[in-house]
């Protein structure tokens, strides 16, 4: 499987190659309006998690110590280094499962493989380029590399690794930050490796904290990985030159060596544009979200009163079905994966928004009577399955006897229906509605005229 | 193998039982005497390396912080955040190769495959102890309990964990980091889950970067997760409380959770009385231990001149030998992997200690000249081996015909021939004559009398 074996040049190699070589000038303009779209969007996560308490008990924790600021948390008004900063804003942007996923080039590849690319790339290459004070558009150059490393490596790597319990988010995404760190300090070919080398001695991550604060840990300890991988390595710091091939390396360590390399090409044309990165317009698990699609358009066609509804049923494949185990979900990161309660809340408040995935929501009596109607059908997965997204079937019974029925399997900001900037905008307009991020956010605007 | 997995207690809850349960006063006086030696053997490590490149590089990196010193670095004048000295320390304490390493209870388990227990469990307890202001004893205690973690999951884990890649001193001491915090803090049962939680998901370090930097920054990461986990874990910050048997978990993502959980007993009786752990004598790879106490030996007592030596034969099993991969040795990283350095610096100086693992010793004529007359011969792997040790055979030819033999496989230091506190007394010495060092440690020293 490792057809590279064969060549002299080891992924490291590729890589240093890759990241050395891109400037902004030769990514094409539609590449570039994309990924703006996307580091918008990774923004707007980051501020819509401010107020999480694994947030607030990170920026405590390292603002009582009188450290040397060089970069921004978002929402915060103390300077942390560039390190913690990373660190921060990428738990801030995992914390609410509201940051963007990255498709998969194969249908072997299960759906959860791929990293959320955003996260770890932009919050590792925010905080270094703060701190050096780099243009936006070596800002957005690097944020491209990064992605494109992350996502690559997420599609290479063999789903074992994803299976035995390792969070690519965090594993690969460390990758991912170093390259665009890598990228903004201009690094040798030598130091890059370096600094891959010491990414991959520090990469880590476990699904097993799903539902916990631990979870958004893994994005942004890859953040803070990155930048530590790259200022130790532009200071001198060596590490293995071929971390990735080595037989004591971090493909034999993650997956026992069994990686598509032929995934792995760098810079022929960018994962960004295909198959793309889906961008989330609903803050809970993927596998909801043509569901809730499907949900919202009834409601508003057929004028839909929950107090008519006799009862909805709602049918996905087994394997989709896997993540949704809480039917009476007990909190706010509980409810993102929980079907009754997703469908109920959109069609009480018409919306699935940050206001939604809510603790008091969680509570509200209307939800949780509309919740006891509603029924999950795992269907066994369709054979000749591998197209894309999620089938998902809906279909609502009214107690007048008038069924309304929808089926979709993509929803709204995957690339086959990409999300609008008006929507990425309105969703950046929700997650900065926080009091306290709408006063932190009140001294960027510009003055009005 | 995961015999436990019918019983319901999960490894998590031994684990926090066994750290809450322990005190001082229920460790025998004669493990506790055993943990000070080793504990004496890990603070002369750790001065040992103070003037390492990777030590100084990442002084330099936190000393340029204005940060709240709570935490002292063995040999620096500044003080550090307790996580930031524990990873320094930790690095400090690994980077000569000088620190001890656990054996194992069973032969099925590869010669390396076990931690170093005391770099990465010390570090962190020292850092935390101080900053926290605890007793000698609430250390010493914190102390045993971390060794007592990280040497059971050592033996326990399947050996592919190390085969493919991990580096066990980073991977498993980060729990032993872990459960010494935790003990040292007090934390309860319901917090030591979590802290292990989130070890588990920063535990990181690959193999591929011996003979680099990043070797020593696993055992020093590994330090600072447990100083991580544990003081996020007392803040409220939450994981799973099941990382170890999760199916998500560490045993399935380190080793598709092939692990011999009936090593896994805590407390029953300790690990460092038996079977004990090895200290080094020589700052050097262990396997290279027996054939430099038989060089010695053989030196003293035939007198034997380098100019008189017509050739030099040695031979260990090809197993023993495959870490022996530097035939001429470029500088003293290498060095410590190069048999033909080794024996040669025994025989001229007389010694192997680390006034001989140095650059210039490496490129000092009359060493080099004999190492040329120094021929490793690797043997195969005798059947009824897994007794204890590295079965070691030298053969010195002197120019005019004598021959002197000798042949052993347990070097001093193993626990079946202990080091003698004059030894280990004799070794921080040694770490503590550079004249940074010695600086350093006048203000400490008692007034004479």
């Amino acid at each position: 499987m490792n057809s590279r074996s064969q060549s002299s040049k080891t992924v490291s190699d590729d890589l240093s190659d890759f990241i050395g070589r891109v400037t902004i000038r030769n990514i094409s303009p539609d590449v570039r309006e994309t990924a703006k779209l996307h580091l918008l969007d990774g923004l707007a996560t980051m501020l819509g998690g401010v107020n999480e308490k694994s947030s607030r008990l990170l920026r405590r924790r390292f603002s009582v110590r009188k450290l040397t600021g060089e970069a921004t948390v978002l929402g915060s008004h103390n300077k942390f280094s560039a390190e913690h900063a990373a660190l921060i804003n990428g738990v801030q942007g995992h914390v609410l499962d509201y940051d963007d996923a990255q498709l998969a080039t194969l249908p072997s590849r299960p759906m959860g493989q791929q990293t959320h690319p955003t996260t770890p790339v932009l919050a590792a290459a925010l905080a270094l380029a703060e701190s050096r004070r780099a243009t936006g558009a070596a800002l957005l150059n690097s944020y491209i590399v990064g992605l494109e490393v992350a996502c690559r490596l997420g599609d290479a790597v063999d789903p074992s690794h994803y299976l035995d319990g390792f969070h690519p988010t965090g594993t690969l995404g460390a990758f991912g930050a170093t390259a665009a760190c890598a990228q903004l300090l201009r690094l040798s070919p030598l130091s890059i490796r370096h600094a891959l080398g010491i990414a991959g001695t520090l990469a880590s991550g476990l699904r097993a904290n799903r539902g916990t604060m631990a979870k958004g840990l893994n994005a942004g300890r890859a953040a803070e990985n990155g930048v530590i991988a790259t200022t130790l390595a532009a200071d001198g710091f060596t590490a293995s030159e071929n971390i990735f091939d080595d037989p004591m390396g971090f493909f034999s360590a993650a997956c026992r060596g069994r990686v598509n390399t032929d995934l792995l090409r760098f810079g022929e044309r960018f994962f960004i544009a295909k198959p793309g990165i889906a961008i989330k317009l609903y803050p809970c698990a993927g596998v909801l979200h043509p569901v809730l699609d499907l949900t919202l358009d009834l409601r508003v066609r057929h004028r839909i009163e929950p107090n008519n509804i006799d009862r909805i049923r709602v049918g996905l494949d087994t394997n989709a079905a896997l993540p949704l185990v809480y039917e009476n979900p007990k909190d706010n990161l509980q409810a993102k994966f929980s079907l009754n309660f997703a469908v109920a809340v959109a069609i009480v408040d018409g919306k699935a928004g940050l206001k939604q995935f809510t603790a008091e929501r969680v509570h509200d009596p209307k939800i949780k009577r509309l919740m006891k109607r509603v029924e999950l059908v795992r269907r066994p997965l369709r054979q000749e399955k591998h197209e894309t997204g999620v089938d998902s079937e809906i279909e609502i019974v009214m107690i007048d006897g008038a069924v309304h029925r929808a089926r979709g399997s993509v929803a709204r900001g995957h690339p086959s229906l990409p999300a609008s900037r008006a929507e990425i905008e309105d969703k950046l307009r929700q997650c900065a509605e926080a009091p306290s991020v709408a006063a932190w956010l009140r001294p960027l605007r510009p003055p009005r005229r």
